[in-house]
């Protein structure tokens, strides 16, 4: 007898993916270069241009986010170009190895793991490129690893006043919380298909604005399959440079109309919501977040260190054994030192409940001191009934 | 009231997808850092390495086709080295592109549309090169905008004589005809998931030989999210460097398993015999082809001229409208002045014979002379009924 268990993914990508969507994968090929190809992807970047807000043109790249990432830094500069990163974790470093890969001469900003960059920091170090050499600014929206949320609004109009490019890796933090392209003055935005959006991971959606587009004008770095200047020019035709996922295509278009349905406030204050419950529920327990701070605390997913003495991982596995869910480790240095909790995309309140009274059962089981069941569920409870 | 029209799909990419295949993408998601993906990735490695008829390694990238090629590009050469593409059409364009880009010394052999690579021209042009600076030889096994089916197994026989690394398109040749990776010695063969195998666009399968894998050690171009290097290291692990397109991976694991339960013989067999049957029927209904030559007629895609005072865009347009048949256009300096119809993939003869009978409507109607109906058809049947 095999004992029978649902799996439900609390990680921050891929997420769960609603069944309308993960079925429009299943619908019919269709010629990439025909008609009512073309007449999908201009719809479907209409509606994308609203959901981020922008009037900037938006390009679908076939590649998972990192591709969108490279898409950005290979684009929009050139040899010798001069830029600054501000990493607050792994994806942060990204941004850094990235600009090295291309030779980019990069200036770094990076902090401990669990802090937000310091807006001041970055305007005090551009204050003093008086030159104007650093010709684009790298950050994180949202760093996965760390559950951080930077205040891209603040950092934005910092980059701004001094002229450089703000590119942004929006990937895990768009729709979680508050991203507004054009307001902002976002020069480049990237998301990714596997979080908010609801689907499989496989597709890049890239933001571009007049200003960026003047750089990728000039740019003189190698690409090719990640050319923002090859997919600008096709995608104002309704058109990929090159044979794009459709299948993955036809499930942004699902996932699109179904967040387009709910609307941006709806979706926006459900992460929040939950975020609340998951910090709130995890604190009640006795648990130490990485970030305490609720003001820069990531909407799409939550990091917590294990109570002294118990093992995250011990922890990941029994959630996953015993109750079928699935929670993210660290990465990096924070590898087996804390676990994450997912709550990006198509997460309900019923996962929640669920996920923090199975966490007390194993967190009891596993000796935790001062555990008492159902003080982490009401935690939530308390959250969800509030208005 | 509507006509009801079904529809059928002969482009030589995205092919139609199996109803099995195409639900495999619907699965839930899983992390893919997770034990049974892991596992899932190095039995569907394993079953590829079997089709592929190679012992390399195996990667799989979350890219389109020319993602693939690009990442040899990028991850088998260095600065300043030469290199020498053999061109036949469109695709073998795309190497010459792709290889400038890198800034790598670029010779070019180029055919007129429709030839296939003369593999002694080959031979006499690495002879020169006695300095050995020619680093990598690019060809396509098929060319999908000709037709054109190249003689891989003689072309690497002369390359890997010189001592150049074999590097070939095998996007939409893979499975339509013969390619033995190991006796045949070829270094970096990249396939393309919406081809042979039967599922969307989004995957790249690229096998890499011990040679190329010393190349890529030492490569210094930049690369990131198409570094084969990368891929490699992960790959042995069952992992891959960034987030894999999941729901494809689920999707190839399926078709894999429905490809490796019919047999290699049997699906070449098939490609084989709809070649004939298709090029019998056009040739019956007295159309020219692109490529008259059997020997390197391609086993993936048709290549045929209308017939003289017809436009092929109608020809096409009407097959699509009236019969719900999708044929591709030419490309390039081809567009307009050809058809393609693909017999590749999820393709069966019951497609073929009502294909053939509805050409035959079609060119009758738009006032072909001497279109006898059911001629093309018996032609297909002969070529089906023989043993």
């Amino acid at each position: 007898m095999k004992k029978y268990v649902s799996e439900l993914l609390l990680i921050p990508g891929p997420t769960p993916v609603p069944t309308e969507v993960a079925l429009a994968a299943a619908q019919n090929m269709m010629s990439h270069r025909s008609g009512p190809f073309k007449k999908l992807m201009l719809d479907l970047t209409a509606k994308l241009q609203k959901l981020l807000q922008t009037q900037n043109d938006v390009v679908i790249l076939s590649s998972s986010g990192t591709g969108g990432m490279e898409a950005a830094v290979a684009s929009c500069f050139s040899q010798g170009d001069k830029v600054l990163v501000a990493a607050i974790g792994n994806f942060g470093k990204r941004w850094i190895k990235l600009a090295k890969v291309y030779g980019l001469a990069t200036e770094v900003l990076e902090y401990d793991y669990g802090q937000a960059v310091d807006p001041s920091a970055v305007k005090a170090l551009l204050a003093k490129d008086t030159e104007k050499k650093i010709k684009g600014v790298f950050f994180q929206m949202n760093e996965t690893s760390t559950a951080v949320l930077n205040d891209v609004e603040e950092l934005a109009k910092v980059i701004r006043a001094h002229g450089a490019l703000v590119i942004v890796d929006a990937i895990s933090g768009f729709m979680a919380s508050e991203l507004k392209v054009d307001d902002w003055g976002l020069d480049v935005v990237i998301t990714g298909s596997q979080k908010a959006y609801m689907l499989p991971p496989g597709l890049a959606i890239v933001a571009v604005s007049e200003k960026a587009k003047k750089a990728i004008e000039t740019s003189d770095l190698p690409k090719f399959y990640l050319s923002l200047q090859a997919a600008l020019k096709q995608g104002a035709e309704g058109q990929t440079p090159y044979t794009p996922a459709v299948s993955l295509i036809y499930q942004l278009a699902a996932a699109v109309d179904l967040l387009t349905d709910e609307g941006l406030e709806s979706i926006l204050a459900r992460h929040e919501r939950l975020t609340k419950a998951v910090r709130s529920a995890l604190r009640s327990l006795g648990l130490k977040l990485l970030n305490e701070n609720d003001r820069t605390a990531s909407r799409a997913v939550t990091a917590v260190y294990p109570p002294p003495g118990l093992s995250a991982d011990e922890i990941r596995k029994r959630m996953k054994n015993d109750f079928g869910i699935t929670l993210a480790n660290g990465q990096d240095e924070l590898k087996g030192k804390i676990f994450r909790i997912g709550h990006l995309g198509y997460v309900d309140p019923k996962d929640v409940l669920a996920a923090i009274a199975c966490l007390e059962i194993i967190l009891s089981q596993l000796g935790a001191p001062g555990i008492q069941w159902g003080k982490g569920v009401q935690a939530v409870q308390d959250v969800l009934a509030r208005k």
